[in-house]
């Protein structure tokens, strides 16, 4: 049985009050179990880290939790911690499900550590984000968004459900777009989702058997997330150079792999998420080739496609597919707004309908409104106004990333030169534990992505993101994080 | 391994082109193939259903076929209809992945066939919905809508990743709002979900373990989703009299299930999906009792608690639940606007982390601005007042669905008389067979929700909802409706 996590606490103790601290531990965590918040297996956090979290000493906590044991509320468990034992002062009347058992079943992985306290202080006012794959919300167009609500608020006049493909409206405005990317597809190709993660989601659940394998750059955005691994797949990460993945190098491991079930290739082609490496249209159409050859599907996710600022973008594989091999997965995620929760699936018409039929049994589609918004922002053209204006932006980010990194960096690391997206992968000539790095480098009030978070083995890098910080904000941490650094070297 | 679905196809030959039918019906089929929207192994529909679907004669879908085959682009494979063969004119040249051999995997299973038929024939224009779990459109209140759009697009000025519990502003609003219905939660012990379906996949995925067992209202919406029998869970139908579900009838099987592993209770205890049926408060004293004693945790789906229009609403279970036995759902879909896709987790704090962190990895999290309207809804004292005119409403037109019944029914069937909600439960004096009846009725253009959908067993059932058609509109179906069956019986 897998060990549930500590539960999170916000809470703090009032100093002013003139309640004892110790007395107002008691207190929080009994109205926490007798209101059936905490039930009977909630697992509190270590001692010490409560006394962090409280901003006190570890013998007034541990005056409270002696307190709270010796009352039967909790006990200390060997390997476990401290958890919740009784929901009530009659433990054996008024017995509850011991919720636990419940959490540590199911089929979902949790987050790792490093992923669930990155979500988590994303959300501390003021922390400094410097590897975030996010687009600054500064960035915002406010008055085309103020613009389009507007109009929306006036044409839409109620939100049923939708047809289980999503609103046609909007598969057509994409149809019509992804032309201009060179990719020909009707709407009854086209599924929207929440998200390319959903997207994802939607494929390991329905296309792809327990066991099977999923191809992927090395290192890969994937390898962050639990979707495939949660549904049983294993991931197998293929070495990149600059031009992208060395897909030659998988041909062995394809050939053990047909014998147990259906493999997949997943590729980020272009602005790769973690490293920021563009395939070129050349390995493009030999990558397609050695699949169409090997029957292994494609899974192109292009979600950073459409934000390529030197000369012209590649080629999608999307676009060279005349064999229904590629699902190419689109978003408005990085480039308008993760909070619309709007990406879209294409691919030959069974498929669609097939993910569309399970879409429905898991969500009954995408939110209408925000399909209503996207599609407008597509067919008012304001859409491409906005990218184009935002790409500029982003190539006077990346210039400036560049040329700190060269001020400050020369000496301490390696890094790309992206064509586009939001990525520099950094990686230090040295040894550093990252581990201590994130720690110390949190405190300070920096966020950073490890690189080892997308990789298959233990790596001595950092995907740095000039998306989301300003120019000057950029440098400000850049140069606090080479500080800390040179710290702990 | 499990049949694929046979293709839906929207196409019609033009009569008025001068290139003859057959042809024409060639030309479609080559251009799905080449483009790589129908890849090798996709399904067919039957010769007799391509004819009723172009509206010809079956002869000249044979010839059509016949020559398709000739070409080596499609196969008749005996039991499995008609499928692509080829994708290209040379087949050995270029093959494509058999996308057919991964659609049959995944662990999702299909919605079934009437399912499946009905959210298709929800699209089709000016159909008479008699069943349908949606609010009539013209009930949207637009005005409000636009006077909330309006302030939200000056509000909000960016759309960025929310927090894994979904915005805090609308949990607040909502922790408010539940109080109200005696329901104490903090925004701690809330998760926002992307409607109350993903709830229950949240719960499905996180919480249970494949083989155990939902015991719930025997009918339930339940059996028409398939979100816990895709994970491997077994539902078991509790049976109900007028006062709702009989709770002690399960203390057996409870026993004997105990020993496989998690069990849990899913209850509407207030307007039931589909029977109608309120639970009384004293019944819900009891039904918690019996659960806490047997530690049997609660999912209390209160999609339509808030639709009680005769006398006080009953009391949630969740408001008596001292023991954090309750997970509570609530939902926007019902009452508000399916399109927001917005619905709600009330339970313990370990357990929403939980299924917090999960929902990370499916979606990301709900439409942002979706909830940012809905935020906007509660606390303007908007919905409150919205709610109440819409309970009016679905008074009078309950009224008016039983009168009209009671004028041409009263030989025909039986059916309760609902305290709130959209459904009424209708019984069938004689044997009806129900899937002649719902094939007539579409055809004459009324879309009907067969009580087998929902039932463990077969029945001579039918949901009815007053909820979608005007007074006018559900008499006329009705009495249409009364035609058909005596054609049939």
């Amino acid at each position: 049985m897998k060990r549930t996590s500590p539960i999170h606490i916000d809470w703090k103790p009032d100093r002013k009050n003139s309640k004892p601290v110790y007395q107002q531990i008691i207190q929080f965590v009994c109205d926490k179990v007798a209101s059936g918040e905490w039930p009977i297996g909630t697992r509190l956090p270590s001692q010490r880290k409560m006394a962090e979290l409280f901003g006190i000493n570890r013998s007034t906590v541990t005056t409270a939790i002696d307190e709270l044991a010796s009352y039967g509320i909790i006990v200390g468990c060997h390997g476990a911690g401290t958890q919740i034992a009784s929901n009530t002062w009659s433990l054996l009347l008024s017995p509850a499900p011991d919720w636990s058992r419940f959490i540590s079943s199911g089929f979902f992985q949790e987050n790792n550590n490093t992923i669930q306290a990155i979500n988590r202080l994303e959300f501390v006012p003021n922390i400094m984000r410097l590897g975030t794959g996010e687009l600054d919300p500064r960035l915002f167009p406010s008055d085309m968004w103020q613009n389009i609500l507007q109009k929306v608020s006036r044409q839409v006049t109620s939100l049923g459900y939708l047809e289980p493909l999503g609103l046609l409206e909007l598969r057509k405005a994409i149809s019509a777009y992804m032309e201009k990317l060179g990719i020909i597809a009707p709407p009854s190709c086209i599924l929207i989702t929440s998200g390319a993660l959903q997207a994802l989601q939607l494929i390991s659940v329905c296309l792809l058997q327990s066991g099977s394998t999923v191809f992927t750059e090395a290192p890969t955005y994937l390898k962050s997330l639990q979707v495939f691994q949660s549904a049983g797949m294993k991931l197998s990460g293929v070495p990149m150079d600059k031009e992208g993945m060395q897909y030659w190098k998988l041909a062995s491991a394809l050939k053990a792999d047909r014998l147990q079930g259906s493999s997949i290739l997943y590729t980020i082609p272009t602005n790769q998420n973690p490293t920021g490496i563009t395939m070129p249209d050349s390995r493009r159409k030999d990558l397609m080739n050695f699949c169409v050859e090997n029957r292994l599907p494609i899974i192109e996710d292009g979600a950073y496609h459409e934000l390529c600022y030197d000369g012209q973008p590649p080629i999608p594989l999307k676009a060279i597919d005349k064999t229904g091999t590629v699902i190419y997965l689109g978003s408005a995620s990085k480039t308008l707004a993760p909070g619309l929760r709007i990406g879209w699936i294409i691919a030959p018409e069974p498929i669609v309908q097939r993910l569309g039929d399970v879409k429905m049994q898991m969500d009954y589609g995408a939110s209408s409104i925000s399909q209503w918004i996207f599609a407008e922002f597509l067919e008012s053209g304001l859409y491409s106004k906005y990218l184009s204006d935002l790409k500029c932006e982003l190539r006077r980010r990346r210039d400036h990333a560049l040329a700190v990194l060269d001020k400050y960096y020369q000496e301490l690391a390696e890094w790309n030169i992206p064509i586009g997206g939001f990525y520099i992968w950094l990686t230090f000539k040295d040894n550093v534990q990252m581990e201590r790095l994130f720690e110390k480098a949190a405190k300070a009030g920096i966020l950073l992505n490890p690189g080892d978070m997308y990789d298959f083995e233990r790596n001595n890098s950092l995907r740095l993101s000039y998306a989301y910080t300003s120019c000057e904000e950029f440098e400000n941490g850049i140069v606090k994080l080479a500080q800390i650094i040179k710290e702990i070297m």
